[in-house]
């Protein structure tokens, strides 16, 4: 996460006209050496370790937050509360609780001018963007079916370590936190419309693995061990939406041959729109007013000048990466911040996504019984 | 149906080398005249409108039920019991108590040597029949993820008419014993595992349509009227598998633009299969064994001369279509029966498809909540 | 041949309204014992072994020639001096002159009510059919671009035996013959545009292959020995359409993994059409004057109600296979007969696709040099 | 390109693990005020108008050239002759003359420890550094057949204005030299084996074009007229490699929805490898040795850690984009320049292009006969 954010704040500014410069002040970790050595390798000028050292500077205006989930309650609403602007990466807590606070936090501060922001960077990958545009413009009207999916493999193996994403404690939850976060975001951002109760289920496929032999990863317990896995491995879910329309959804880490299938499928009563981020740069759409005849899924190659994003770039055809997203969410966040106005998503977008985790986890632990979401 | 079916019967026995060749003697309908034409068209030798008379006769073995649902229970006993052979379409019934009738006939005719065959026709599309054979050889491992859909789009113009298949009391449910036992049955059928619960939703989008002008869909109550819609448009769930596997289906005729979309995604341990009948040539097969620098998706065009059914047809490439489903169903049976033994799908896996459907409905009917399946 | 063309004469009454009733009065083969099995398995009243005889028939209206192509010329221009109808696989000969006395023999056949049509089947994929439509429509503007190819990898193995299709006097030509024919022939249809002139390359990869052991293959020369293929394993040629446009072909026996994959892009002035036969149920379609925005290639199931030829089938999304292509040739046949106009594509036609090859094989015989194609 | 290359420069010491760190001295263009502008944005720490003072700075030691074709000779041969390594961008030169006096540069450099390379980027792709290791590797055995296209539809609109790349005096050529040189290079560089002769055609659809309005086009020749397009629109050709396999090409901005679709498929007598760069981050694979139950074209998601240069970005299945294959390019050169071993593609390479785009415009004008490539 820090290399890609990095990446983005060293690049918004060369290719989107900001009204402010990014000054990449100081990158902090919690071991000097290899805090310097980030920081040297990433662009930063300068290294810490004491973040709370940070709110102190006058050269920060923004805070960066990529830790794990844990800490991002603690941390945020500090430099709210110190009046510099947060970008937090997702989901924005562990838990339903400590959005809350977070959300507190970032209305107190928004009456300062100082403002928050979630890292939902998938929002900004163009072909995303164009589906909101053109459910906005009414081209699939009513929506009738939502299909979203996160497809990843990356613990298919039983061998694979218990790293901290596996631990409840560090992480909040599994598949769910991790990238079920990204797709119920998409989806509520894609289609607009909010998710009001579901039916879930959830699964540890493996519930013991070895212990890392990194000490970044777990505290080894005395050497060669294993250790309980405490998060989920997938979740599933079919809900409803505020409009009347139906929803799935489908989180996992064990899909194999799938590496990161972030998929969305959104079906309207006049048009249907389908995306996958492992074909970033494409988005289906079927226009279904046009003649049976002609109807089609198009594959639209979201690279032209007149796409979201896709203008400040390269001619069409010539497709951007995964790092792109995080670079766009600078560039509006940088405007947005100059132009004095709240960036979106808001932390409370971030507290939307969180009470529907808190739903999805609920009906799993109470026998997959619904569960309404709350506000 | 009646088309595919006797397009069947006429061309099994041309291109399977078939122990009994198979004597087309009557089709039976309502209408004297349109029977006739029908026969006279599809190539049988006479016409009938009384199908109890169908069962008297002497040059009757096999009865092919295709009327809507809630004729197959009374038809297929009678026929069982006057010992014909019964090849019923699906959904086996339109409730479980008459699927649990009709199995007992098959129960009792199987003893005297007379046979059932449900007509889970999709089951005999080539590219199914690899995916349950590589299942069955292990080839992706343990099952942890099952993500069928069957989509359709047929309905979503709110003018389309209000047609058999959208009442109650003709065709039992809607989407969900149309396409989602289909679906259903693809899912059990290649993991070889049941259902054992579910939580689902369901939804009518349109709640009133225009009355059909024509009879044969529905008694007109006077001219021009509405009529209310009784059946779901679409059913959504998920569920476990008896083997500790995740399922999500999703049965909609409101996925515009998805014209005949039953797709299936099964995750192993060790590999993955996806299959989709709108590309019904071929498999998609992730092999998780191979070296990762070479592994992905391949997609296998099922026409070669040892995949499943293809010998019997054309060279490599040149592919089948939704009929020849019909013809391996007819094909199989008429070896089956040939052979004496009990056919497949049998009238107990019509059964355990009902009561999938069953709880789906129930726990649909009942807020969502989690739904045992019974056996 | 023989089995796809019966099928085709079995079905094609079935799903058409024809206005004559296709009777399999008599099947041809060389073998009388072969002859009679394969007419009681493909459904023909009787078998026979000289051809000669049917044309003596009273019963016998039409000769549909399925033999290789060193015997066309032959059989057919004797059936149309017979008053007999003649339906001729393609090629349409071995050579030019040979294919000049055929078209002779049609034209005068024609002014005594007989017709001829060569079995280009491929046109009547639904998906080739919608295409030649929508460039007939203008729907693609002015043609600046074909890319053609017929790719298939049956004799990639070096231990291939040397079946009669290697050989060139029984084949004529080997991948030029065979399958470069159907890919020029659908890249003239499709535009309507003739090629007028190429340069070309041809290659056998594999000189010496061993003899069948097979009679029907080759002539034994005393057992389990190697002999020579006289044919192209591959041939390819860029030229230029009549309109102006550029075009390049190619066809090949060694795409390793290509098994049936008969290819045409056609791009326009306004926009562009794709075609895959390995997936023949879909036709790409691009629409340059959409708005950039929404442009891209979209995927049209052509199995509509409006479709060429679809509507006397399945419901949308259920589609065809690769013997339908054969139903629809048969059917389109009997309609024009029966309505006693020239049915497409002529003997004339089958004559300009060999004036193309025999252009391709004149400049690979030349050392690549540029041929015009004569009339 | 100027801002792709200055991208690469900033970001490849970022992720790749450099022995030297690029310092960006100077950006050079020919307008003071727009350089200045450029370099400021760019990250470049000066502007300069005058090339040839690049060349006395010490800080100064290499020139990256991204100026149009007709300049590359004097300012590459400069360049070395004054002891700077240079990265040149394709095609090498206007003329097969040019690019010799070109090599001949490189090698007086070379003997003095300076170094040349051309700017091939696409061979930076992953997935086409792949499919060379494949290759390499002998997966898909002797290759028979090489199947090359660069697709674009950027002046399809004959309203399009008549920029520098539609000048011959400028461009050197139009579709051939700037999109055909990366293909002829893309698949010379994929199979190892360099073209020996080609039969050519070009044309160019639209004869006449509006002058630019802006300055930077075409010098306008009083207002508002036209001017003659004087290089091709497109070029095909058909050629044979030195190991015996045939190959097409096509090069055109007349492929109307094809944007950037530089694709290459490769049979060979084991496999076969497509790449199409509208999807880059995939390589499709057909295993030949596989059992054919389970063979078919693997689509191989080209970011996992082992694939060549993605081990350096992010987890599988986050892809990169254009831009990633400048900044390869960049890193394999620094390392190169820091080890003291050539650069590959040498300008040696650039003129063996060079030669192939020779020969075809040759046997374009010379009435498509063969021509073969010298060397």
């Amino acid at each position: 996460m820090g290399a890609a954010h990095s990446q983005a704040w060293r690049t918004a500014g060369r290719f989107f006209d900001l009204p402010w410069e990014p000054d990449m002040a100081v990158l902090c970790g919690r071991d000097a050496g290899r805090a310097r050595a980030a920081a040297a390798r990433l662009g930063w000028r300068e290294a810490e370790t004491d973040w709370k050292a940070l709110l102190r500077r006058d050269d920060v205006a923004l805070v960066d937050v990529c830790t794990p989930g844990d800490t991002h309650a603690e941390i945020a609403v500090a430099a709210l509360d110190a009046g510099k602007h947060v970008l937090c990466e997702k989901p924005l807590a562990n838990s339903v609780e400590e959005a809350r606070v977070m959300v507190a936090a970032a209305e107190r501060a928004r009456a300062r001018g100082v403002h928050a922001m979630v890292g939902f960077n998938y929002r900004r990958v163009p072909a995303v963007a164009l589906a909101r545009r053109l459910v906005e413009q009414g081209r699939i009207g009513e929506v009738r079916h939502v299909r979203g999916a996160y497809l990843q493999d990356w613990i298919v193996d039983p061998e694979f370590p218990l790293v901290w994403r596996l631990q409840e404690e560090r992480a909040g939850s599994g598949a769910l936190g991790d990238i079920g976060a990204h797709v119920v975001d998409l989806a509520q951002f894609v289609t607009g419309q909010a998710l009001t109760g579901v039916s879930a289920l959830t699964e540890t496929f493996v519930r013991e693995r070895p212990l890392p032999a990194d000490a970044h990863g777990l505290a080894a317990s005395g050497g060669t061990g294993r250790g309980p896995v405490t998060v989920d491995d997938a979740a599933l879910f079919v809900g409803r939406l505020a409009g009347g329309g139906l929803a799935s959804f489908e989180a996992t880490r064990f899909a194999t041959g799938r590496k990161n299938a972030l998929r969305l499928e959104v079906n309207g009563s006049l048009g249907s729109l389908a995306f996958d981020f492992e074909a970033m740069n494409e988005l289906e759409f079927y226009d279904g007013t046009e003649d049976a005849v002609t109807a089609g899924f198009r594959r639209i190659l979201v690279t032209e000048a007149d796409h979201p994003y896709a203008g400040a770039w390269w001619p069409p055809g010539h497709g951007l990466g995964y790092e792109h997203t995080f670079v766009h969410e600078v560039a509006d966040l940088v405007r947005d911040l100059a132009a004095g106005t709240g960036p979106s998503p808001s932390f409370a977008d971030g507290l939307q996504v969180q009470l529907v985790l808190d739903a999805v986890a609920r009906s799993a632990a109470g026998g997959s019984n619904w569960e309404e979401i709350g506000s």
